[in-house]
């Protein structure tokens, strides 16, 4: 059946604005109908794909014919923006980090509550192929318990020249990239998080986090490892999985990798191992015994039109939506714990 | 010219005795005499070897022809049989973890200043070449300045199930493992610890650590993560270092890796690329455009029989000691540190 579309109006139209567009272009189902930007040259941009440009977000919000709003600004105006569309009456689609903070996100739940529009926020990378897997390999238990999980983000090229760089637009890689691993987690290890222990790097950077290192222990001892870093200029594994019957690695977005499984209950003793200047028996490598096994990864095929597709069928009442904001709400929440650490430069308890 | 050999006697003739022994017989300039341990086993073994059984450690201590006693019993006996050797008129090669804890170790020290014999311990993983290879590369500047360095050391046999799984005889991979990874750290970095994060890994040992993940922070900022597993059966790269002009990476005992070096000073600036769902400007990798430059790992000629002609040449008023008990006792005073910092959940301030 052909949908009807959905008429959109995209406030902030850098980076991610541009990107939503092409996306709804693609899908038909949303229309954009214009964008909002303070710069004279994405006005430009936008005419040039023949895009109304509004003068002012009074403009936006008051258009009757724009059914959802798209917030693609720098993070410390999405609360406002939020607020003012639901209260004239559109959705909304949110850029991640939602807010600059877990009061804020209360906020705009608040006149959610309120409005009764939908407000919902672009967590895009639930839908990378690389977490899918390790999620994949987590549920179906191909290593048996999970019970630790690392995520690195390394490049080499520093923070971009942007409003990422400021502190009071909620610049920063903990609440760019952070925002993202820490809500992967959460949806990863359906438990209590009892602590969290989370350090800066200030490279260049003085003002905002460069990079972090983010170190989470959930209800069961369980624990996950969360890392950014924008200087690095080898980049260590996407992911690195451990399970009681083995482990698991992404190298890269390529989707190259293993997992090597524990084949036996019965442990052959271990011949010590000439390694660097001494022996060691705890570290030798396992040897062609059949005691462990390699296995591809599991391939997930994902793509984030279920992302576009959820908003415009809960907007129609027919599903409910699959980023929630009590989710989003939670990430927000230790997100502040993190910003904690750092400061107090100690683990600090949550949940 | 020709060495007069000292005479040593071996307590404790298990892994690394034997392993002390081999080493002593190709270098000519110790010759082994006899051995004492508490296992008929072990004693069956020396008289095959045509080495002389010691009945107890008092017929060590008391046979005048010994120059040297080797410890390389479990951890808790080391202090009492170095102070009773010392006492004897013997010089003392001791296995790691020197002591239990600093205490231990201070009360060694004092023995060793009171009889003016010497009290050496045996870090031959200061003789690695993948550490001494991490260290060229931070000594020589090669990737700038090194801020920050990380050594992991994975194995997926668990601990053996000797005296190392016992916390009385200090067992546990933070005292095993862990020592070596300290005692280089402070070697590469040559300041003020401010900061000890640790945490330890239970997988199927619960008295002792079977796995540690330890921070330190030093005084400049600069930091260093050390981490042991035994259950992991994919391995992360033994060396990874970050330096503000590069990056290097060891892959295993092997000397697999390499380092990338950042070549200028002017940043192209970063197309976006897709990555998983969504698009990333700041982790886009760099492409063939001469900005950075991978170069070989710098390979050292290192040999362990510098620790032992150190000893022979120390003992004889030649050399000064390389392995000094104020860095062995800082190091046990570090790991106290680790163990508070575990106990409380927390980080804790040293030095």
């Amino acid at each position: 059946m052909k949908r009807t579309p959905l008429t959109v109006a995209v406030v902030g139209f850098g980076g991610m604005g541009g990107h939503h567009v092409e996306h709804m272009e693609e899908l038909t189902y949303f229309q954009v109908k214009g964008i909002q930007d303070i710069r004279k040259s994405q006005e430009e941009l936008a005419r040039k794909k023949g895009l109304e440009v509004y003068p002012d977000l009074s403009a936006v919000v008051e258009d009757e014919e724009v059914d959802v709003v798209l917030i693609a600004t720098p993070n410390d105006s999405h609360r406002d923006i939020a607020v003012s569309a639901m209260r004239h009456g559109k959705h909304v689609i949110c850029e991640k980090p939602v807010t600059m903070n877990a009061a804020e996100m209360e906020d705009i739940m608040q006149v959610e509550k309120e409005t009764g529009q939908l407000f919902v926020v672009h967590q895009n990378r639930r839908w990378d192929e690389d977490y899918l897997s390790v999620k994949a390999i987590q549920d179906l238990e191909t290593i048996g318990e999970v019970f630790h999980v690392e995520c690195r983000i390394h490049g080499s090229r520093g923070i971009p020249g942007d409003w990422r760089q400021k502190k009071a637009q909620g610049g920063g890689m903990l609440l760019d990239w952070g925002v993202h691993l820490a809500d992967r987690q959460l949806q990863m290890f359906d438990e209590r998080v009892t602590h969290v222990n989370c350090t800066f790097q200030h490279i260049r950077n003085m003002e905002v986090d460069d990079g972090f290192r983010l170190m989470l222990t959930f209800e069961s001892g369980k624990t996950a490892y969360m890392e950014v870093g924008t200087f690095n200029y080898i980049g260590l594994p996407l992911w690195y999985v451990n399970g009681t019957q083995g482990s698991a690695v992404i190298h890269s977005w390529d989707m190259d990798g293993k997992v090597t499984r524990l084949e036996t209950d019965r442990e052959p003793d271990a011949r010590p191992i000439q390694a660097g200047a001494g022996l060691t028996k705890t570290m030798a490598p396992r040897f062609d015994d059949g005691t462990v096994k390699d296995l591809p990864l599991p391939r997930i095929d994902a793509s984030i039109e279920e992302f576009y597709d959820n908003v415009y069928q809960t907007i129609h009442g027919e599903e409910s939506i699959i980023v929630k904001n009590d989710e989003v709400l939670r990430v927000m929440r230790l997100l502040e714990k993190a910003f904690e650490s750092v400061e107090k430069m100690q683990t600090v308890p949550f949940e």
